[in-house]
């Protein structure tokens, strides 16, 4: 049946997919009279921003999902489902990213509903990292349950993750800058951590 | 030559790279004098309910894909050509998706004939589906035929799912919304059969 | 270093790739005033007959692919180069697709340059796989050459199919629906022979 | 946790949607009043230009991107970054391919901003490769350093391929055209000296 490797395997492939479709978000500049394209390429920096975030957002994302599908030795129904939740919100990120370049720059309102709608995705995909966590650290899943409090802390981990997620979605609408900057500093953090983790998850021997 | 795990990863990858593409479907709004983003977004409702919707769809296409070819010791010539046939429609889905998402709220006539068309398809996918169950179950394809009862109730089960897609796609003539949710309703039980079918498919032993 | 797995595995991608692509070619019509959507689905029938047909095409050609390097047992530079000479052409098939789409009801001139076209696009992958066959079938790359008679007949079979194909591209200054029809039946034999194939070279034991 | 492997099969997806995505970049040509398709096409040659180089080039960093994870036998959090680093500039190369192909045929300042645009991507790229070398040849990332001077020689070798990348960027502002020629060459270059390399590699015992 449906076994872990293949559902991994097609999670990985749709994660490769979704961040390389972020490019074509990116179009070449239509210039107006007498423009040159330094300036209109120049002018396009938001897409730069929403392609260097997302892109980083989208590979801290496929890193997270090996680790946390790393301990199960088996996918059963709910498993199944959860994944396909988180790939859902996953494979949307190039939408609102494409939004954010198309409205952040004309700021007011509508920058902040385009920083929201980015943020929602983002706070959607990381309740479906949450919720795949949860349904995988269940009795029968996993082949040994790391000892309770290990989990807790893990669970705990992710409902803080969720938290300051909820803060930067809420950020959009005080300042998009600063949200933007919130979501950029997350996937760092992220990104640092689950290296270090790999660092010390592998003995060299 | 062509094993059953090539034909089952190109499969695959066809399935991802058709679900991610339907993000593509749904570009940024382009607001009219004075309208706000969020309007602008709000008004694009039908686009996110063909993503969900068609997302649905293909997760369960891609989990029934692989119960189906499960059984399946080899790959002869015309295995092959029903799974060619079956991805033809599966990465169709995307178009009537947009179509959908671009002529609902239109109503009347278009509204009927682009939820029929989305109902054709799906319907052709699963006419794919069942023929290729039926090129796969026959005797020297599979390892050990399931006792004849057991693949007779499949072929019903089949012909059953065959039935009720036509009738959503008559449904559509009728009133598109509920052929609609008539499609997300067939999508929805059968990946809770799926996946329930996965729990007791695996043993924990 | 590069593995003959590796090599196939990259090629698959490419391959499930181009062909899901295919459908963005595909938009929801246009439609002018008082037009009704059936009509404009309607005349947007190249688009689905050049989604058919290139789908038919790159399908046979994934399939052709595998059993050119079956025989391989190692990947040189040679036929690394040929390899991505090969997918250079199909990579590019989708374009063709849309200029037939969109030129080949108006006749003409235009509709024989579009056939053209696509014709020599295809002209150039079939030149292309018998130029990686022969590279594949040299002393040193193949485990165990098949006696010079069979090499001779695949070289000659492969010889035939570009001479075909060169017939077919200039078919479409004489009849673009004559050269498409020869297109097609070309994939539709290629795939009966390759299935038949397949079935012969899979011995159920 | 996240192996060799994993990384290797998700980068080697990106690297083959990133050049299939390529195609998509080249559209049918929206002919002007009495504009023969033969003509329309013809116009558009600074697009086939841009879709053969850049496939080259993604073809070539394909290749070697196996060379350079090849000795690694395991990889570690830096290892995973620099990679991630890669695939961001790699993934982007349409974006600069399309800027080519619109605005080179105009000539002038815009002309040099877009191959500057594109040789800026691809220096980024090389200079992606080179920390990536260089985080894979430390100590404990690989089973066995090769002997210090073959580090050595390797590393001046990319420091080399750094120099001349930069000089092809600087090119753009003297003769786009030029520059163009430039980067072919280096791709052309690099897979002659790779395939090369393979052939010896790979002992046919």
């Amino acid at each position: 049946m449906l076994t872990k490797n293949r559902l991994e395997a097609f999670s990985d492939g749709v994660f490769a997919i979704a961040i390389t479709l972020l490019v074509i978000e990116i179009r070449p500049p239509e210039l107006e009279g007498g423009e040159s394209l330094a300036h209109g390429l120049w002018e396009q920096w938001p897409h730069y921003l929403g392609y260097f975030l997302s892109f980083l957002i989208l590979g801290v994302m496929w890193l997270n999902h090996h680790r946390i599908l790393e301990p199960a030795r088996r996918v059963d129904g709910i498993v199944l489902v959860l994944n396909l939740n988180l790939l859902l919100w996953a494979v949307l990120i190039p939408f609102p990213t494409a939004v954010v370049a198309d409205f952040l720059r004309d700021g007011g309102a509508d920058a902040e509903t385009a920083v929201a709608l980015y943020g929602g995705v983002i706070l959607m995909a990381a309740i479906g990292f949450t919720a795949l966590f949860v349904g995988i650290t269940r009795v029968g899943i996993v082949d040994e349950l790391p000892p309770p409090e290990v989990v807790r802390a893990a669970r705990i981990r992710f409902g803080l993750g969720v938290g300051v997620y909820s803060i930067a979605f809420a950020l959009s609408w005080l300042s998009p800058a600063v949200a933007l900057a919130a979501h950029g500093t997350m996937a760092a953090y992220y990104l640092t951590a689950q290296s270090s983790r790999l660092d010390s998850a592998s003995p060299p021997g």
